[in-house]
């Protein structure tokens, strides 16, 4: 494949432009964006999307998910298309480039390719998946895992959300079904620019991060259940106080997660106490530990160890226990050779670059399944995200673009 | 001072007949009682004492804080009355003992003192305390607390409900307001019946409580403050996770307790965990940590211990600590004579009997301050209370009045 020329950048004031453009729409309280999937606003940040590929010369197709594909043609009419995208809905609370520099870094692609009259054999295909965030309608990352074969196109339609509106009826409502079977196109590869959302980047001082794996997942809720008493009136050898079993069984949590470093993490973010009084000693916690490795031997083995050492520290006690595994995804490993067509280009451009896991889920990790894909990273301040706070420096953006770019070419291979 | 015959018992039928006719005014929804301080149900409770007061020849006086003290006459216009009484107010969800047993085992006294033509030297006062409960007005022990000069009468009528709704008010409207006023009543000694709202007299097969002490409180209310941060992107060594710093607290505050065994106490009931979501390592967690004891040393030893230790475990995780002293109560030691009176009287009644310390606040607690006090407690069924589901026996109850039969009697003076 023919590799573009280490001079060849995107034009960072215009990608940097567009992603304030969109975060006009769907503003949020605090100088982010609310613009949650098949609203109105949803529509409206769509349709901008759809004029400004339609600017740039592609042509839109829309699946019945509301995917969106807008396509720039090679010149083989035999060659499968390079897909490259993220999404353009955000969380209630949302920031401005999560999932959007995805999708604003496809354009750029196709706008950078314009400019430069370059022709590539492979067609170039900007994608904007519907419902990534699935805080309106779980699970996260919808329409991509429809796309795969992950979940079945009836049930997405009948996800509800929290006024018990379906996702099919919205999704009609705001105009966006499209006539087009989802899963049908076949893909070259697939490439997904995204900000980190975590820290690494930003305290190692590195540009880019290649994602090698996405992390894998397991959310086991623990239910505890001792005995609710009075802080006052029960001796401590009487009391059942599922707090403390709580407790306990986070420090071992911990213990676990530590003992699989570098790469596996845990901890417990939801926490329930019951009658979460303060003079009544809890009679019931729930919470749930969140397990996450590159390894699914890692992860399976991290489960079992919770659950004999939760089960060893309740028994002590005089309590129950019960585990509920309620939710959780395969590690995933990008395409070797998609990977490295990102670590080439970060290397060629001069950009300070690092291996890195993907500790989110992302669309790039279903599209997984079905295409060989692999992900950019650029930095994000503090590692924060899913917060109208969320911030990156337009150079950051650039240069995560830039090694889009390089790479999506170099794929979809340059006609000299 | 003369004591009664072994032979003398109080009704425990007519006692127990009243506990359930009582009980049908403020019903629950599972079988206890919803009879809140200052509500309709609350007047109408109040009327009905009243009504049995006066059935038992007693004058009802009324103060401005809308306590109730029925007075029998003694045979001596200079001797100080003694008072016995509780509460008739309940919890939302209350039992139908807690408090009432109090107060109406006073009634009984005064019946039984009827049906059996004895005459005391000293009068006696069945009295019923306003707002005991605390959950509709805070604090708990409220009109006891003004009538011992532990808080000014000004502040109490301040203080508002859920619904901005004042206390002077509310006395007000459901007519209980007395002129009287608040603490001018000088007493010979104060008892109190009440079911001990913990596990020990069951668990030990006793009959009757002798309460020696009431436990010292501390609340300190902890507010640990890390950072949120992704569950899936944050390498372990960069975690700020206040939940964990709770956790590792929590144990402390056990390990604090037991060394002070078998008096001490310790426990959070009251956890609130920021943002509470599966996918963000808590950024904030805000505690209350309970501390009991009967001797006020420990209490501060206890306080001290946890400051340090806690600080300790978050500056080691690179955390934010903050501690508020948001309650607390001295440790009360009831009057030896008063005590031994009860005791006396347990034994010479022939019923099992332990010395036991109050773990809940009562408004013997706040009584002591001004007169000789003591309080007998019964067993109830596992130690429950504060729920519908609270229960005693007919003979637990019938003990109970014995024995404070005995106790008031005895101090109130047979006249031959």
């Amino acid at each position: 494949m023919a590799a573009p020329a280490q001079n060849l950048r995107i034009n960072g004031d215009r990608l940097w432009d567009s992603l304030m453009e969109m975060a006009k729409i769907g503003p949020g309280v605090a100088g982010g964006n609310n613009r949650q999937t098949l609203t109105d606003e949803d529509a409206e940040g769509r349709a901008l999307f759809q004029k400004w590929c339609e600017d740039a010369g592609c042509t839109m197709g829309l699946d019945q998910m509301g995917n969106m594909f807008a396509r720039r043609e090679g010149t083989d009419p035999e060659a499968l298309p390079v897909y490259v995208g993220s999404h353009l809905d955000t969380q209630p609370t949302g920031g401005k480039y999560d999932g959007v520099l995805g999708v604003l870094g496809g354009l750029e692609v196709i706008r950078t390719l314009n400019d430069l009259g370059i022709k590539t054999r492979h067609p170039i295909v900007a994608t904007n998946w519907t419902n990534e965030e699935g805080t309106r309608y779980a699970p996260a990352m919808l329409s991509s895992g429809v796309f795969a074969g992950v979940h079945a196109q009836d049930w997405a339609y009948d996800r509800e959300d929290a006024e018990g509106k379906k996702f099919g009826d919205e999704l009609q409502r705001i105009g966006w079904r499209g006539d087009e079977e989802v899963g049908a196109r076949k893909m070259h590869a697939f490439f997904e620019l995204h900000i980190e959302q975590g820290p690494i980047l930003e305290a190692e001082g590195k540009d880019i991060g290649v994602v090698t794996h996405g992390q894998g997942l397991s959310w086991t809720q623990v239910t505890v259940t001792g005995k609710d008493a009075h802080t006052g009136s029960t001796p401590m050898p009487m009391r059942k106080n599922a707090g403390l079993a709580m407790a306990r069984i986070l420090e071992k949590v911990d213990e676990i997660a530590w003992s699989n470093a570098p790469h596996a993490v845990g901890a417990a973010g939801h926490i329930d106490v019951y009658p979460n009084s303060r003079n009544v000693i809890p009679g019931k916690v729930v919470f749930t530990v969140d397990f996450r490795s590159p390894d699914l031997d890692v992860i399976t083995d991290m489960e079992n160890r919770l659950r004999v050492a939760a089960e060893d520290i309740v028994d002590k006690m005089g309590l129950q226990i019960e585990f509920e595994k309620v939710g959780g995804f395969d590690p995933v490993k990008f395409d070797d050779g998609c990977v490295a067509a990102v670590r080439d280009a970060a290397e060629r451009l001069g950009f300070s670059h690092t291996d890195i896991i993907s500790g989110a889920g992302h669309d790039a990790c279903w599209i997984n399944r079905v295409a060989p894909t692999a992900m950019v990273m650029c930095p994000c301040v503090d590692g924060l995200s899913h917060n109208e706070a969320e911030d990156i420096s337009k150079e950051w953006a650039a240069a995560g673009a830039d090694v889009l770019f390089h790479a999506v070419v170099e794929t979809a291979e340059i006609v000299e």
